[in-house]
Parts: structure tokens; C-alpha cells; sequence
């Protein structure tokens, strides 16, 4: 992988990934976002983009009517997607191609995807023609900005005809129609938000039902419907470009487009560059507004800049430099980055699932720690008067619970003690359990208060046994019929239970309030006793007991055997004795391990078992029916950082996080390893044809997990309540490492290298610490630190 | 249009049309369904098909997540829009060509698409191949039963593949995967219906979520995954052609598709023929048993011969022999086939509209009047409590009203009278209103009873004014603002309550209650004076007055200034005096038509308007806005014929109910003349380019109501509660014409032509009668009349 002759390379010192080929990795894709869109776009020009008015909408569509779901980029694309092109003709020859590489996908002589934090490029070379093509976004407003730079590597003049191609799709049934503006010098498409009811009129009223494509530069002509410009040649080899120049059509209850054509002369060498914008809008006052503000060069420079810095704010408390380079380019360029997505713009959704709001929050406090602050502040202000937490958290005005946030799930209160954990140790800010937060309901209590509310809550919904009530689910909520008539129970929320519970008993402890403290440890004790009674089944814990009383996850289960996450928790919650310990890892690592993670569970169901439900309904084999599903493997890599002495099973998974470094595992995967997506593909013994292809979502609880592995697990470097303690757990394949910590305002560079040491042995200058801790930590400090860890 | 050369003419005495090129009309359709399906087919082989289940569902998908919604026919196809295609290449040459025409799109040296009433085929030469492609359905199940061709018409031996190609698309999310099944010869895909709540687990349970294509005759090899198939040849030069054989492959949470190849050598004038079905089930038995009834030769022939004896149970009260031959096929042939769809399988909705299913029951009269008769019963079972109607009629256990059905109209009673108006004029079947119907809600009153208490409802539902409300919208339902906050009122109800109330009085007449018609004459009577007091606007009448009492559809607005129905109401009603009519008639002629028959209103809107609502933003002068919405128009033209004298405007508009007859009609509607579709695209004046289009919509309330135009008013046959009255009212171009009609058992052949006479003269053999009625007529008779019309 490290060669230049592979198809993906790192570059400028890893914060950019190149890959070669659009056809090895067809869904490889590069994302930005800012706090009102996002956009994933493809290695072949495909993609996929989302704003918020304040529900998530769009501007370029699919070609038929699209059900508003969430987002699937594992689906296969097809010829209509919409997407992002450019046709490239010689006029004198004929001869047709497109970059980046769709619709025409003709063969490039050079062809480079070149994806950074803050921009999408690529260079495609044919024909003796290089087409530059570069993506940016504002930093607060709804729009792509590109740039496209066509340039003559031949020895003769070239007379060509450049045609960027914006498909913009069926917009609506209602209306949709589009026409050139020569006023904004572009195309206009408009529709109406479809709707049936009154009262939905009020509510689309100001949305931005326009979708414009306007040029820095007049273009010679344009076509603003889909089938004058693609015609019977069809968009592989429109018809418009058979002609002397476009149609300048309108659109009229037709399929808008827009495409413009500059025709041109170059010499030899020569170039010729052209911006323009892409977005939605609710007038063309507004079209104009963008134009003034963004369509120059100057005005481009200016944002990218200011995106840039943008972006600089989500850098992340870590920089490492390992043996393992890949793993450093990740760790200090890709997984801040997406960490700072989901703690900025929560996936950018009205109504987080309250677990995700509560984890993304989590990463956030390793970027900015204030945000979590306000995340807590406003997720315990939708509690409910009985203690429990809602299903989503609302951020919008006017947002409802959707999708899945209709069903009941029992485990959200879980995640307010395990989240709070990482704000605690990252700011030992304290203050914050005093706040009084005022709820919608109209009671009034402090964070410390609520929580404690929450946990009695947990406490409460539990059976006769002591285990806990799944409702139509928990974490990970593929199973929706365990306890959908109220009877069935979770093993692992039993112990993730537990696990909450003995964390808030610490922090009671902390602030004084040891009866409370001896209470929830006593509850602790109680779920961790009821589990072990009723769900250990030898080997390992049982998943579950349905609403008929069967455990399920246990040996004599053919399909759904073994489930990973109540492993994991039964060892965070101290339910798993050493010895239980000692039976459960070499299972998981026998029955779940794969080349590409840890499976959720295993076998995976091949058809459905009614009384577990919808998980086992998933795609026999794929999809997250007994998938890779990362945010589960993150925890169980987290289990094994707390348990100790398992550095080397912890780093192993944790590289499986990432795609690579072999260029097999990237083509088996098709991803660029930018981001940690929700799944792999699972059923690796059963369909090896598919496993370990990655479901291209960067959308996961899995990221602020992943980072909080490598800042507490492998580096070894938690905040307790006066400072920051020192444990690294390097595999034993390194020697040394070197990290760069921010914590608390101050600044750490160490260098952390095995020694013949006893014990971790930290020096400042030749000082040796008293112990691997240091406390009394100045704001604005830098403290440069040798670490010394036994061989 | 009559010559050979054109592109599309009538062949088998006008029961199949044959269309010779698939580019002049893209989108030009033919459509079977049976009780359970419905598949729409286009020229080039584009399919649009549903099942019931007991709600519409597909077995062929869009290649993304498609919303659930209506049928949109009007909408662009694109490349991976679900079709059946064959590829044919030639192994020698490597020369490829697609049947029908997509996807490859290259040029056939002849090619023929041959829409029949109970088959839709095709005849694609090229490189001296003939692929002919028939496709039928059965007559109780769901499944496409495909019929594909190939002979040799080249002097030398040949050797090809045949590669049928039925995509089956992006079944679901939650699961899908496709695989060859040896046993059953074809490709089994299967999918998981997407659910979040586990209630709908069990609503889905026993969807057929499987997709099969079954040979008859084993193929050397297939394909079940669609990114195998195409590869980065893409659906118009897949890749998997270049290759010795398919792959042979599955797909695994990939787009599932159907691909099947055949490797044949043939002499030259040798021929092939396989047979192939195409549809879904719900398990492995399903399929096996439908292949064991369906797929083979003897099968298929029985299985046309049954569904064309089903098709052949619609054919309608009339035949026709007229100077305009195209006038003759359509109303021999189409027409009734379309009434009879409408009547026979309700649109294939489980929550029909009410007013649509009595007009659609209203067109069965004519075909099965029993049908209608229990149509009454099940509709007035559904009557509220209040007497009013609700807005759908559930049809299936389990159906609930959805989309418009949830949005409230004022309207449906008024078709009570109005559809029952036909059944007693074709049966004189008084006695269904002695029926007793037990509603849903308890209530037990006789049918006359129900009528009754919903005209009883329609007085109440009137302001202090007189006129009648129209909540959120009324018939031609796009005006949801006029009266959503309970205050705006509708000139058309108001007029419409008025008609029926008179049709009802007439009933109560026959009856014997005179009070109770001396009452609904008085209330139809105070309508229309309402209707004259406050929405005469000098030369025709108002649309409505909004919540805010702004009277709209007046001279002095710019856009919506004359609405056809309130004039066509007026007339019905006898709101309108014959000094009114002379008024209205030339506004409605100058003002309202076009080409492509009459304008709902204009001019179109060309923004929203607030106070009015959803119709304004449809589409600026296309879809509904402004179009010609052949509904709205055939009441007209039923208008013109109740008032009499007005032959030649009726003859003229009900022409323009259907395209051609010259070929640049046809090309502009884009439409075969073998059914009426629910509008044109109107704003002729604004946007002449796009104006007349068919919106391809087969569904529409037009039909029932254009063959009681052609039975009532052109040929002027009705029954009435003795017998049958004569009244034809031909155009004055027309000197003759021939009618067979079905009455009450008996078959009427009539003579009718123009004569000498002062008043219609009817003799039966030598006999002239008294007056133009025949009584006492005997069902099993055959009447030979001989009918003279003034000149």
C-alpha cells in the first residue's frame, strides 16, 4: 500500500487520500459538510446531498419518486443517480469523454480521486485533455462551489466544446419546470414541495424549492431539460452534443437539467477555468445574493480559507506518531474530523436518536468540550417526569420523533452516566451536575438530580428477576419482538445497567453523596447477580429471555448463537468474573472474529425467528444481520483497554476499524480509509464473496468511541478529577510512539517508549513523577514528558 | 392517419393499434390488468406494474427507494426504469440489438409495437433477426406471462445469443438477494417489505416479497445480480455480453436482477421460441405452482383463450358504424374496455374515492348493471351517521382511507343521484331502493331512505347564504384553500347540490312522495338562486367565494377568471336561464378551448394564490393547472347534449377527448387513441410547445361519463322507467350511421339517418311507432328500427 503504483496513496503528509482507478472501488466517495448540508460524492461523480429547511431535503433528485428515508450509500448507483459531470468533446475529431468518469466512462490515460478534509478534486487525463475538477463548500451557507479547469497536454491547437452536466431529477409531481436566467447567468429549476393537507402548505411555505446552477462565465449555450439534452443518445452520449451547440429549452412539467456548454480554442498549454455554484434557493433574490456573495475567484479563496478554518476548530486533542503510518493518518487528520461531524451537526437530523446524541456528544469533548456541555443541558431538559429518556432529542423547532424514534426503546438512560464519564475526565468540570434544568414538562431539577432520576428509572423497569424490560429494543435495535408485549428482557441492558449504574455511584461518591452512592452499587450488584443467575450459560452470557420465556444466545441456538455486546458489558459492569472472563474472549475470538472486525453476533439468522424479530430479518448475511457492525466492536475494544493486558487483541481490532493497509483489504472493503463507516459486511464464513464491504455510512456512534480508545486505551491518557493519568497500552510490536495530548487547556508532548521498567515510569526533564499521574495542570503549559512503559 | 405509411394505424377491425416507430411517442402505452394486476407498457419497453396485496405493491422496482404513491405515468422514464428487454447479438459479428428498443436504441430496420386488447406485443427487425415479443396475463393471478420469438430471416446460418433481461431493481433496504433456483428454472429474488414498528411485522407477514422469472426451456446460462450484468458497459452494452457465458452469479444485499441467456444457431427462415413468466410470490411453492399451471405452450394458449373471454365480458352496450371510423374502433372497442377496467377493478385501490367509485360503477351499468347495483348497497352501507358520505369507500378488510381520502370534501353525496340516475335509466330497476343496508355505524335505513338523508345533508351543508361549503376542496379536488378555516363556499357544489336534488325529486316522484319532491325541487331551487344572487357575474358564473369572502372566478381576475364546471352545472341545474346560456356558451368558447379540448379555467396561474390554494401551484400552466382535465370537460359536453340543439360543439369536443386522428395530433398527445387518459396539458396559449400532452393516466372518471355521452346524446338512446326513448343528435356533417345497442336484454340494431322528417321518426319495419320510444320490450328480442332525423 505504501507504494506510489498502487491505486490509493496518502498524500501531503496524510491528510489527503488519492486513489488512481474509478473502477476498483467504484463507491469510494469523499464527504463534506457544514452546519446545513452535507454532500458524499463519489470517485466516479456520483452523489449525494442533503440539507436542512429545517428537515433534511434536497436539490438534486432522483429520477423517480424517492421515499424520504435516511441515508443508504451502500445501494448500488445506477445510470440516473444524481451526480456531478463534465463532458469533454474535440470538435474536430468527435471524440467524447466525461470526467470524473461517469456517464461516458471511457478509459482515462491518467485518472487521480483526490479527496482532502475541506475540498473534493480530481485530475482526469484523455484525448490529451486534463480536466481539473475541484469541490468546496461555504462554511455557512447551503451550496457546492466548483471549479473546473481544462487544459491542452497535446502539441496541436484543440478546438472542444466543454459541457458541465448537473442532472437535477424529478423534483416533484405537483410542479416542477426550469429555465435559463440570463439575469444570474444560469439555470433555474423550481417545483412544489408536494402536499396534501391544508395545513402542510403553512409548513413548506419558505421552503427553498428552487435548485439553480449559475456560471462565473457566460456560457455559450445551455439546455435546461433532461430529455432535449440527453435525447435517443442517452446520457452515456447525449444527443445535444451531436449538435452545434445546446437547445436553450425550457423544462415544463419535464425533467429539469442543466448543462452549459463553452466552446474554445486552446493552444497547446494553454488553459481555460470555470466556476460555478450548485444549490438550492427559495427565490432568485436569493440566487443573487449567493452569486454576489460567492461566484469569483476571489470570492472562492476567501471561502475556502474561511472553510478551512472552519474545519482547523475540529482538529481533536491527539496527534501520534507510530510505527503503524496509516493508523497516524487516521488518527490525526480522519477521525477528529469525524468525530467534530457528528458532535457539530448531529448527523444533521431534527430529532437525534437520544443514545447518538448522547456518544456523538461524547467525541465532542475531546474538540470542544463546551458543546458537550450544552448537549448534556439540552437532552436532560426533554426528560420525562418519570425519569426516562425520550427516544430522540428534538433540536429544531416544529421537529418530530421519526422513523425509528417511534418505537419504544428502554436504553437511553444508560448513555447519560456513560457519556457524562468522558466530559468528567476531559474537563473535571463538576459544575456542571449543579446546573437547574427547567424541562418542557415544567419540573425543575439540577443534572445531578436528573440523572439520579434516570437511574432510578432504569432501576425500576426491570422483571421480577431483576432483569431489565427491551420494549421494542435497545442498543443496536435490530431486535423488535423479543419484548413487544412487555414481558421480554435484555441481558445486555441488564449489565449495561449496571455498568451506568456503577459509574454515577463514582460520581455520588465524588460529590458527597455516599448514600446514593451505596444505592446504585447495590443496584449494580442486583442486575449483575440476576444476569449471571439467569443468562450465563456456561461459556458465555445469553442475549436475551423473550416474552415466552426463551433465552436466547446460548449454545443450543443454531443461528444467533453468540452475541457480542452483553460479553463486552458483562466485563465493563463487573458481572463477568476473571474466570467467566477467561471462557468469554476465546469464543468471541473463535465464533465472531473476522479479517474485518468483530461480528454483532453469529450464526447469522438465515431466515426469521419471530419471537427476536427484525434483526433477524436483515438480509440473511448482510446488511447488519450479522455484520461488522463497528459501534459494538468499538466496545468491545474499549472493554479490553479497561480490563488490561490486552493491547495487542485491542490494537489488532483497532486497526480493523480502518480498510487496509493491503490494496486487497481496500478492493474487498471499497472504501477510502477517511472514515469509520456503521458496518462491514458480516456472514464472512458464509458469503465471502461480499464480507467486509463496507456500508460507505460515516454516520456512527462508532467514531467518539474509536477516538476515545486511542486517547484513554493506547495512549493511556484519561483525566481524572485534579488530572491527567498516564497508562499507555502499546501492542508489543512497538517500541515507542510519540503523542501530543491537549488536555485542559495545556499542551503534553510525549515520548512513550519501552524501557526496562517495573512499572510506567513518567519524567519531566530528569525528573521522575512520583507516580504515571500529573496533576496541578496549567491552562497555556506545555509539558514535555518521557514515558517509560515495561518491555 | 388512414394511410399505411404513417406511423400508426388501427389493424384488426380497430382492436389493435400498431405503432412503427419507438421515438415518435416514447411513451406511448398499452395496459392488461386483471383482478389482482395492472401492467402499463410502453412502446420501448418501459413497465410500470402493481399487484394487490390487498394494497398496490410492485415486483419490479425503481433502482432507488421509491415513495409510495400514485400512479405517475406523465413522469420521464430513464436508463434503469423497470422494463423487459431482450438483447440479441450476434456471436459472429458481435452486432448488438435490444427488443423492444431500449436499452441498446439502435435502429431497427422494422419494428412494430401491436397494442391488443388482451395482449400487447411487438416485432423488432434488425441485423436480419426477428425477435417478436407477446406479452398476456392470466385471468385470476398475478404474473406476466412472456411469449419471445427469434428467427432467421437473413440467407445465412446464424449464430446468437438471446439474452432476455427483466431487471428487478432496489427491492428493499432491509434486505434483499437474488439467486438461481435450479428446480423451478429462473431467478428467485426475495426482500424483506421495510418496517419499523413490529405491529407491521405481522401486516406484512405474507406479502410476496419474492420476485421470480421462470423459463420454460432451460437457458445455457443467467445472472442474478444486476452489477454483474451490466458492469462498466453499463445497461446499454452490458459487460457480461463479451463473455463466453453469463456469470451465473447471486446477489447478496445487491440489486437483485433477472438475466437469462440462450446461445442458438440457426438456419436461414429457422425460428425459436421460448416462454418465460414474470411476477411475485410469496415462497418457492408459490412459484413452483404457478409454473406447473402456466408454463408451456398448451398452457399459455388456454390461459389467452380464458382471459380473452373475461376481456370479452366488458364489451359494452353499443356498437357503432359512423363516417368517422377512428370514432367507431374507439367506442366499439376501447372505450368500453376502459369503463369496464374502471368498473371491474376500481382502479385497483382498496380505498376508492367515493365520488370516483360511483362514477366508475355509474360506466358499469352499461356492461354489468348487477355490478353497479351492489356498488349503491356497498357505498350507502358507508354513509356517517349524519347522512353525509365519507371521502373512500373501503373495499378490503384491513384498507384505510389514504392520500386525498384524508383531506375533506363536500361532494360525494351529490353523486348519489346522479349515478343512480344512469342505473335506473338502463335497468328501471326501482326496487333497489327498497333495499334495507345495515351501515357500519349500526344505522338501518332503506336505500331511499340513505339517499335521502344524504340530500337532507347536502340542504344543511350550506352557509346563510344558501351555498354550499366546500371545506378543504370538492370535485376536480385541487382547491384546498378556498375554504379550509369553514367559511368559503363553492359555486360548483352549490349548483351540483341543486342538479342532484332535481334527479333525486324525480326519483321521490316516481316513488310516490311528492312531498319529499316538492321539498328537494324547493331546495334545488333556492340553490340556484343563490348561486344566481351572489355569483353571477354577468357573463358566466363565480368558482366559489373564499373564507374571506373574496369571489373568485370572476372578469376581474388576472389568472383562474372562468372555471368550466360552475358553467356546465348552471346549465344541468337549471340555475341558468337560455339569456345566461347564450352568454355563457361564447365565454366558454373563447376563453376556455383549445386543440385539445376544453380548459378547466383560465388563464392558468402563474403563482400561488392563498386564498385559493393547491390547484395554483400545480405546475404552472401543466400538469392540472390550466389542463385540459377531460372530466371537468366531458360534463360539459354531457351538458350540451341535456340542453339540446348544441350537436356539433358536443361532437367537436367529444373528438378531443381522444388523440388524432392526424399524425401530429398523435405526436403531440403521445398517446395511442385506445383509451382517454384524465388530462391533456393545458396553458395552449402559454406554452403551445407542451400543451396537449397526455398525462398517460389511464384512471379517470372521464370514461364512464364519455360513453354515457355516446349512448345518451349522440345516439340518443335512454332508457326510462317503460322503455327506451330515441333522440340522436348527430353532427351536421353526417348523414348516417348504424347502432346495435344492448337494452334490457334485448338487442336494438337502428338505422339512423337523416330524412325529410320534422320530428325524430322511428319505424319498426313498415310501422312507423307513435313517438320515438319503444315500450314493453322484451328481453331475448332483436328490435330492427329504422330512425329518420330532421335534415
Amino acid at each position: 500500500m505504501r507504494k506510489e503504483a498502487t491505486m490509493l496513496r496518502p498524500t501531503n503528509n496524510g491528510d489527503r487520500y488519492e486513489l488512481t482507478s474509478p473502477t476498483a472501488m467504484p463507491k469510494a466517495a469523499g464527504f463534506l459538510w457544514n452546519q446545513q448540508m452535507m454532500i458524499q460524492i463519489t470517485c466516479r461523480g456520483f452523489a449525494t446531498a442533503q440539507f436542512m429547511q429545517p428537515e433534511p431535503a434536497k436539490y438534486a433528485y432522483a429520477p423517480n419518486i424517492e421515499a424520504k428515508t435516511f441515508m443508504q450509500p451502500e445501494q448500488n448507483y445506477y445510470a440516473h443517480h444524481p451526480g456531478r459531470f463534465v463532458y469533454v468533446k474535440d470538435e474536430d475529431t468527435g471524440a467524447l469523454f466525461s470526467a470524473p468518469y461517469e456517464p461516458v466512462r471511457s478509459q482515462a490515460d491518467r485518472y487521480v480521486f483526490s479527496v482532502g478534509k475541506t475540498d473534493v478534486a480530481w485530475a482526469v487525463e484523455q484525448n490529451g485533455i486534463r480536466v481539473e475538477m475541484v469541490m468546496g463548500l461555504p462554511t455557512h451557507d447551503v451550496a457546492e462551489l466548483w471549479t473546473i479547469k481544462v487544459t491542452n497536454l497535446s502539441a496541436r491547437p484543440r478546438r472542444l466544446s466543454v459541457t458541465p452536466y448537473f442532472p437535477i431529477g424529478f423534483m416533484s409531481w405537483m410542479n416542477q419546470s426550469a429555465e435559463w436566467n440570463p439575469d444570474l447567468v444560469g439555470v433555474v429549476a423550481s417545483c412544489v414541495t408536494p402536499y396534501q393537507k391544508a395545513s402542510e402548505y403553512f409548513k413548506n411555505k419558505f421552503n427553498k424549492d428552487k435548485t439553480y446552477f449559475i456560471c462565473e462565465t457566460q456560457p455559450d449555450s445551455w439546455e435546461t431539460n433532461q430529455q432535449s439534452f440527453e435525447g435517443e443518445g442517452g446520457i452515456h452520449n447525449p444527443s445535444a452534443l451531436q449538435q452545434p451547440q445546446l437547445g436553450c429549452g425550457d423544462a415544463r412539467y419535464e425533467t429539469p437539467t442543466a448543462a452549459v456548454q463553452y466552446r474554445l480554442a486552446l493552444n497547446p498549454g494553454d488553459s481555460r477555468e470555470y466556476r460555478f455554484m450548485f444549490g438550492p434557493a427559495y427565490d432568485e433574490a436569493e440566487i443573487l445574493s449567493m452569486r454576489n456573495r460567492y461566484l469569483s475567484k476571489p470570492a472562492f479563496t476567501r471561502t475556502a480559507a474561511e472553510y478551512a478554518r472552519y474545519m482547523e476548530g475540529g482538529r481533536g486533542c491527539l496527534r501520534i506518531e507510530t510505527p503503524d503510518k496509516d493508523l497516524d493518518n487516521f488518527v490525526n487528520h480522519w477521525l477528529p474530523r469525524q468525530v467534530f461531524y457528528h458532535g457539530d451537526v448531529n448527523r444533521l437530523t431534527t430529532d437525534p436518536q437520544t443514545r447518538n446524541y448522547l456518544q456523538d456528544n461524547m467525541g465532542m469533548n475531546y474538540i470542544k468540550p463546551g458543546v458537550s456541555r450544552r448537549a448534556f443541558l439540552t437532552a436532560v431538559s426533554q426528560q420525562e417526569p418519570n425519569g426516562s429518556m425520550p427516544d430522540g432529542i428534538l433540536l429544531a423547532e416544529g421537529a418530530e420523533l421519526k422513523y425509528i424514534n417511534q418505537i419504544p426503546h428502554t436504553d437511553h438512560c444508560v448513555w447519560l452516566p456513560v457519556t457524562l464519564d468522558v466530559y468528567l475526565s476531559e474537563t473535571g468540570d463538576y459544575g456542571l451536575l449543579k446546573e437547574e434544568v427547567l424541562s418542557a414538562n415544567g419540573d425543575n431539577f439540577t443534572v445531578f438530580q436528573r440523572f439520579s432520576r434516570a437511574m432510578d428509572w432504569l432501576l425500576r423497569a426491570r422483571d421480577h428477576r431483576g432483569l431489565s424490560y427491551i420494549a421494542q429494543g435497545d442498543w443496536c435495535d435490530p431486535m423488535n419482538m423479543v419484548g413487544y408485549k412487555g414481558r421480554g428482557v435484555s441481558g445486555w441492558l441488564t449489565l449495561a445497567t449496571a455498568y451506568a449504574l456503577n459509574l454515577w455511584a463514582a460520581v455520588c461518591e465524588h460529590e458527597g453523596e455516599s448514600d446514593l452512592a451505596t444505592r446504585y452499587r447495590a443496584g449494580a450488584k442486583e442486575c449483575n447477580a440476576a444476569v449471571n443467575k439467569h443468562m450465563w450459560d456456561g461459556d458465555w452470557f445469553a442475549r436475551g429471555i423473550t416474552d415466552d420465556d426463551v433465552v436466547f444466545g446460548i449454545k443450543k441456538d443454531g443461528e444467533g448463537r453468540i452475541w457480542l455486546n452483553p460479553q463486552t458489558f458483562a466485563m465493563l459492569s463487573g458481572a463477568a468474573s476473571p474466570e467467566q472472563i477467561e471462557r468469554i474472549l476465546p469464543q468471541v475470538d473463535s465464533q465472531l472474529s473476522t479479517p474485518y472486525g468483530v461480528l454483532m453476533f453469529a450464526p447469522p439468522f438465515t431466515k426469521m425467528r419471530e419471537d427476536v424479530g427484525r434483526v433477524t430479518q436483515k438480509a440473511i448475511g448482510s446488511a447488519e444481520n450479522g455484520a461488522v457492525y463497528n459501534h459494538a466492536g468499538v466496545f468491545y475494544i474499549h472493554s479490553l483497554y479497561q480490563l488490561g493486558g490486552q493491547q495487542d487483541r485491542a490494537y489488532h481490532l483497532l486497526r480493523q476499524l480502518l480498510p487496509g493497509p493491503t490494496e486487497a483489504d481496500y478492493r474487498q472493503r471499497g472504501q477510502l480509509p477517511i472514515y469509520i463507516p456503521n458496518y462491514y459486511r458480516g456472514a464472512w464464513r458464509e458469503f465471502p464473496r461480499t464480507a467486509g464491504r463496507s456500508s460507505q455510512l460515516f454516520n456512527t456512534g462508532t467514531v467518539s468511541w474509536a477516538y476515545r480508545c486511542f486517547v484513554e486505551g493506547l495512549c493511556g491518557l484519561r483525566g481524572d478529577a485534579e488530572g491527567l493519568v498516564i497508562n499507555p497500552q502499546l501492542p508489543s510490536s512497538w517500541n515507542s510512539i510519540k503523542v501530543t495530548r491537549q488536555f485542559r487547556g495545556a499542551t503534553f508532548h510525549l515520548d512513550i517508549r519501552r524501557a526496562d521498567v517495573d512499572v510506567i515510569t513518567v519524567k519531566q526533564g530528569s525528573r521522575t513523577l512520583p507516580d504515571a499521574r500529573i496533576t496541578n495542570i496549567k491552562a497555556g503549559e506545555t509539558y514535555q514528558l518521557s514515558v517509560l512503559v515495561p518491555e
